[in-house]
């Protein structure tokens, strides 16, 4: 199952003209789920080939203009290209108001249906579920309001072994039953357990998005051993006076949070426009977390 | 004086990846003012070495999001930017409560003030003047409330001939008098008129900005004999239809304006996503008034 994620912006509030503000595709089994939508996201989209009728669920971490100010642009588009499939969009309740003022200024009437989701960000909670996949909220703490998104591949049945199945001539009907765990009694009246036709699915791998926070270890448990975690890493830790005062993390943080969470992989992104070159913001999580990369714009990341 | 106009976005609402929705950059003697502010505006502005920090003044035609999603972000980077000095603001009234909304959401508190001028979309009126240029609003029909902008230069005093004023050893505070245009008394009491010694100035330039509109003669007086204007030209002719529906204008009616208002010359702009190409485009305005250019992001263009 298809499970990776692309990077369309990287950068914080204020622009760098390499570097675009933040938002990411999710692709899950072929489904696509957007995380946040800077300005420019759509033109991001087209860069890398993104079709964006594809993409059924939005999510909105926050209200901070570098995390939104993309999508009226994108939802507009989508109306215009003909869409009239519904869209999920799962963000603060506010978000409403923004979409509101203008498309009624705009005299926009939407050819599809807008579902909204309107998301509490105090304590996590279940706002997505389909065969594939759960998405949880991540209360983060950030000048506003503000939530991160986990989002967790769902257990697969086992594999059968083909060869074992032709083997004991076990009929169509009993491999599902065998897939979920019940013992095969074969013509000669044997019992065999579940385990000796079927190989254990890969286990469910998670991938969770958090910006903008803080560095606090509040949401720790919430990431813990998870396949790939990003997180915001506005500034360097020479900075952490000025990433507290604006509720944002130093590297060397991200870093830390990724290592005390276990986590296998890091990415680290949002970084501000201060820095051109982006090299030392890796350098310093690394020292802290190896496994760490850069969430640059184009990259495509398996989870 | 420098009067020319870089443009920033040549495309309309649905984006292509080549192309930026519309804004328009107009240097008035190194007075910088800002047309349309579509979404990744302030990208093109890094792109094109533009320092937005210099603009003062911003007008917004109307609230298509294709002309106004990348003001927000523009004023939100200025305010991080650590701007103090005001910035006036011309447009729809309605623009106010979408700067309300985004503002409150964000609890975003610009360190600058923002001058709002409400622009009435009905008739013809003033909004703007400095020393050498003023602003007067063309009323568009289109969806929505629109408009356009005229932008004036000044009459400047004629200059005087050096060496006129030296032969006849003309006392400073007599200059003035004489680039007004009263006479001068020599030493010897003879009369001579002022235009011996000045050399008449250039006539004042005129540039336009015509975007969106339905192809109507309404606005023609307002732009005649102009030195540039700008007009949109969504679609090509055999589009008409659909340019009436959608209240745009044609590339061969966007040459017959210009025709008809006999301008020195016409650029063209807003183009559809479905134009790959421009060439076609171009060449149906030019073979109804041939010096027309295509309105290219980061082309500058004199007035």
């Amino acid at each position: 199952m298809k499970f990776e994620v692309t990077i369309l912006g990287s950068s914080s509030a204020t622009p760098i003209f390499n570097r675009n503000p933040t938002s990411q595709l999710l692709n899950v089994n072929e489904k696509f789920f957007l995380i946040d939508c800077g300005e420019g996201t759509q033109q991001q989209m087209l860069r890398y080939g993104i079709k964006a009728q594809r993409i059924d669920d939005i999510f909105i971490s926050h209200l901070h203009g570098d995390h939104y100010l993309g999508l009226i642009g994108l939802l507009s588009s989508l109306h215009l290209n003909g869409r009239t499939k519904e869209m999920n969009l799962y963000g603060p309740e506010a978000l409403q108001d923004i979409l509101k003022v203008n498309f009624d200024h705009s005299q926009t009437q939407l050819r599809y249906p807008i579902i909204f989701h309107a998301v509490a960000p105090e304590k996590s909670c279940k706002i997505f579920e389909n065969y594939d996949v759960i998405v949880e909220t991540i209360p983060l703490e950030h000048r506003i309001p503000c939530t991160g998104f986990k989002f967790t591949g769902k257990k697969r049945l086992p594999k059968v072994i083909i060869e074992k199945v032709q083997e004991y001539e076990i009929p169509l009907e009993q491999i599902t039953r065998i897939k979920k765990g019940f013992a095969f009694v074969d013509k000669n009246g044997n019992v065999h357990p579940a385990t000796e036709f079927t190989i254990e699915p890969e286990k469910p791998k998670v991938y969770a998005y958090c910006s903008d926070t803080v560095c606090n270890w509040k949401y720790i448990d919430l990431i813990e051993e998870i396949d790939l975690l990003y997180h915001e890493s506005t500034f360097m830790h020479d900075m952490l006076e000025r990433a507290i005062e604006t509720y944002h993390t130093t590297a060397w943080q991200a870093g830390e949070i990724a290592s005390k969470a276990n986590v296998k992989r890091l990415l680290v992104g949002h970084f501000s426009a201060r820095y051109r070159d982006l090299e030392p913001l890796l350098l310093e999580a690394q020292s802290i977390f190896p496994n760490t990369s850069l969430a640059l714009e184009g990259c495509t990341f398996q989870v």
